[in-house]
This record gives structure tokens, sequence and C-alpha cells, in this order.
């Protein structure tokens, strides 16, 4: 049930949520949220490169993946019937070695379909990637 | 340099670049090649799921990224300069435990930019998801 | 209500929808139809161009996104409450002028989301661009 | 060639881009811009609709294009070679009646490749489509 602030699970409920239900992602973990907004921060040296060194394009498609998740259910309260619809994500530079912010930002929350943005960016806060995430939603009823 | 069959690299000689530069997906191998098809194989079993036991999102645009990347390497010659730019991807279904078969068509190979389709599909043959990826390739003179 | 093929409406059906409701898409017809299948033909030579002379890359959107909206009346009956909820599109080269054929194939129709591939060729059939469409439909008691 | 604020075209002239190149968008003006954003408005009532009397999802698309293509003409001077290899949208609530403002953000400027960022509103501020579009562009020495 969400709070005054619009939320319905507080940042450590969240990161509690990816230590027990997203052992692959342990590198990561919720920095803010808003009723609209998430920041989610991962330590770049343990998560999956690609040959060259730089984390792969599905890795980082992975952390907005997991960030849209996140922010949907601090709304909506939490569940694992969430799911993604699609991902579509634009690489636009390889992300230097350190930390990685994702900030998702929800663009719709339908009774059935969200709609998430994506910035992925690196320690010097350059712009590493960008991401359009869809969710289906169990409808409000059945929250 | 590529053969009469438009083929730059065999079904071992991909392979065997998985193996040695793509160790996070040792799951995965090239069963047939094509100049403009490419079919990869994967021990479902074997790849990151998400919480109630399907294989991760994220996971399965991993595949099709692979099968896009094998499929140019083997059109252009080895080289991991090949970049994806953009993925896109559409979950479908959730796939049934056991191989799943990612199917690579080249729409594009250009000077510069590559244009893959990719469909993922579980053994009994369901559609699982489908995806669109674009790669940044090193001009001719340079490959 | 669909009969012993799957379809709900037929090719003059189809036809008649468009110039009854789609006026600016008056260039385009229903070629073929199957329950998950349709080929829409145009004359590129009434659709918008951008400078240059080539067609423009929204009109090229607008063809799949007909292509769709009609493949998926074809299938759950006439209804204008089938919403394109996402369009992608991938232009891969600059189609020559004359016929245009879309065609598109549901790679999903589900209760209430549905996904569409669709591939545009020129007359000499050479792949122009492809598209991935969402579309958000009423559930089945509705229809 | 850019000056001090890295803009090469102003607003004036972009809008006698729009008039002189693209008649099918008379019912757009450019209102502000700068080196990383563009402000394009549209009387809704000139566009096109599809049946119910919403703006079509084509013709949103269109404006989010033409958006992106004058912001990269502003940057790098006018040219007609700037081309869209890409475009996403995803159309989020039904446009109300009246003003259509698009805002487009670049968010990478390469030597060949551009990528945009675009978000649609009607006139009571509601975000009514989210877009991102990549953009084929000259070489620096070719510009």
């Amino acid at each position: 049930m969400p709070d005054e602030t619009g939320l319905a699970m507080t940042v450590d409920e969240l990161n509690e949520l990816i230590i027990s239900q997203f052992p692959d992602y342990a590198a990561c973990r919720v920095a803010e949220v808003s009723a609209t907004r998430l920041l989610l921060e991962a330590d770049g040296e343990k998560l999956r490169t690609r040959p060259g060194g730089t984390i792969s394009g599905p890795e980082q498609a992975g952390l907005t993946d997991l960030g849209a998740f996140l922010l949907i259910n601090a709304r909506i309260g939490r569940t694992l019937m969430a799911l993604t619809s699609s991902m579509q994500v634009n690489f636009l530079s390889r992300p230097r070695p350190g930390l990685l912010r994702t900030e998702v930002r929800l663009a719709k929350l339908g009774s059935r379909l969200c709609v998430v943005l994506a910035e992925l960016r690196d320690e010097p806060g350059g712009l590493v990637a960008t991401a359009t995430l869809t969710y289906s939603v169990p409808p409000p009823h059945q929250r």
C-alpha cells in the first residue's frame, strides 16, 4: 500500500529484494527512490564484460531492466508478476571502469502497462546508454 | 577473407570464438551458418534465471546479441571491433525449460552499420522473443 | 467472428475499411491476408516524400502501422479500439520509385497485447525497412 | 559553421528550412533551440488524425523525426544528408486537441551516428509519447 509519498517500498526493502531475488545483480544497490524516479548504483568491476574489457551490452540492458522492475515495485508494492514486455537500448559510449549509475523514470504507470525511461552514466557522468522498457503489470485489483 | 559461400569463418571457428572470448556464454554453440543466417543453440538450464524460474530478459537479449555478433564475424572475418549500437527486444512468452534456439538473419550489411533480426524459440518451437540489433562495424578497408 | 480460416474479415472488407477510415492511405490496398500474415501494396508515387525525393520515414512507418492494424482487425473482427502502443522501425535503404509491398506477420496475439513484425520492400524486392509494432487490443469478451 | 553557442543555424533559419523543404509539416515551427535541445510546436488541428479523432501515431512519430532532423541541422549546419536510420516510439496517451510540443535532446553527436531522445506533450503538459531516433550523418570533413 503506497504511503503519502506515493511509495509502497523503502530503499532498504528494495535492496533486500535485490539480495533475495536477484543474486546475479549483487553488485547493485538502490541509492534513491521517489514516486517517479529511482537511482541504482553498480560496481562496474563486478559486472559481465565483453572482449576488450568493457561492460557487455546485455549487462547494461540488465541494469536498466532491474532499475525499472524496482521502481515499479516501489510504486505498486512488492510483486514478482511485473514482467518485461520489451526493452530497447541504445549504446552511446563505452563506460569508464568504476561506478555505474542507472537512473530510471516512470513515463507511464497504466493499469496493465508501464513505460520506463532509463539513462546509464559512468563515474565522470558521461552518458553510456539510454533505454526504454515496457512492463506488463497485474491489474490494480490483483496487486 | 570470405570464401565462395560468402563466409569468412566456419562453424568450428565460430564455436572456438565463443569458448575463447565469451566464457559467460559457454552454454551456447553455433549449429548452422550461411551467408545470411546463423542458428545458435543454448542449454536453457545453464542460463541466468529471474524470480519464478524463467530465463531472464537480459539473458535472452544476450543470446540474440551473441548470435548477431557471430553472424557478422562469419561474414566480415574475425573482429572484436563489431560493436552493438542498439538492441530492441520483445518478450512474447516464457520459454519452456530445455534447449533454446536463436535464429539470426542479416537484414543489412552496410559499410559501417549492420542490422540483424533475431527470433528465439524454445524446444517445442514456440516463439519466445524477437529482436532487432544494430551493429557498428569497421569499414571494409580496415577489416 | 472468425471463420474456419481464423479470419473475421475478408480482403474486400479490409479494403473498404481503408477507404472509409484511412483517407490518408488511399494509395494502399490489401493484396493478401491469412491468419498470421497480411500483404499491403502501396503506390509509392502517392506517398509523402522527404527532401531528395525518397519516401519519408514516418510514411514508411505508417505503412507498417496500417498493415498491423488491418491484420489485427482481420483476426479479432472490425474494431477501431486496436491502438498502437509502440513502433520501432529500422530504415535500411531508400526505396525505388513504384510499388511498395509491406508484409506483416503476427508474432503474438495475446488477450490484451499483440506484437507484429513488418518488412517493407520495393518493386525489385529489396528490403527497405523492418519494423516491430505492439498493439493494445480490447480483451476477448469486449470484442 | 557553429558560432560560440555551438549552433550553426538560428531559429529563423530552421523555420525557413521547414517551409522550404517540409511542406507536409507546415503546421510546425521551432520555438527554441540550444546546442543540445530543440522545442518544436505544432497546431494539432492541422495534423493527420486516425479514426476516433486523435492524432495518428505515424504523425506523432513524424514530429519527433522532424525535431531530431532540425536539431542535428542546427548543430552541424544545413544538410539534407542527415538520414533517419531508426525510430522507436512509445505512445502513452491520446493528446488533447490543440498545441503539441515536441522536445528533442541530443544524447550523442558522433562522427557518423547521432542519437536523439524526444518527448511529445499536449497543451496541459501531459506526456503523450516518447521516442528515440538514430541518424546517420555525413562525416565531419564532408559537412
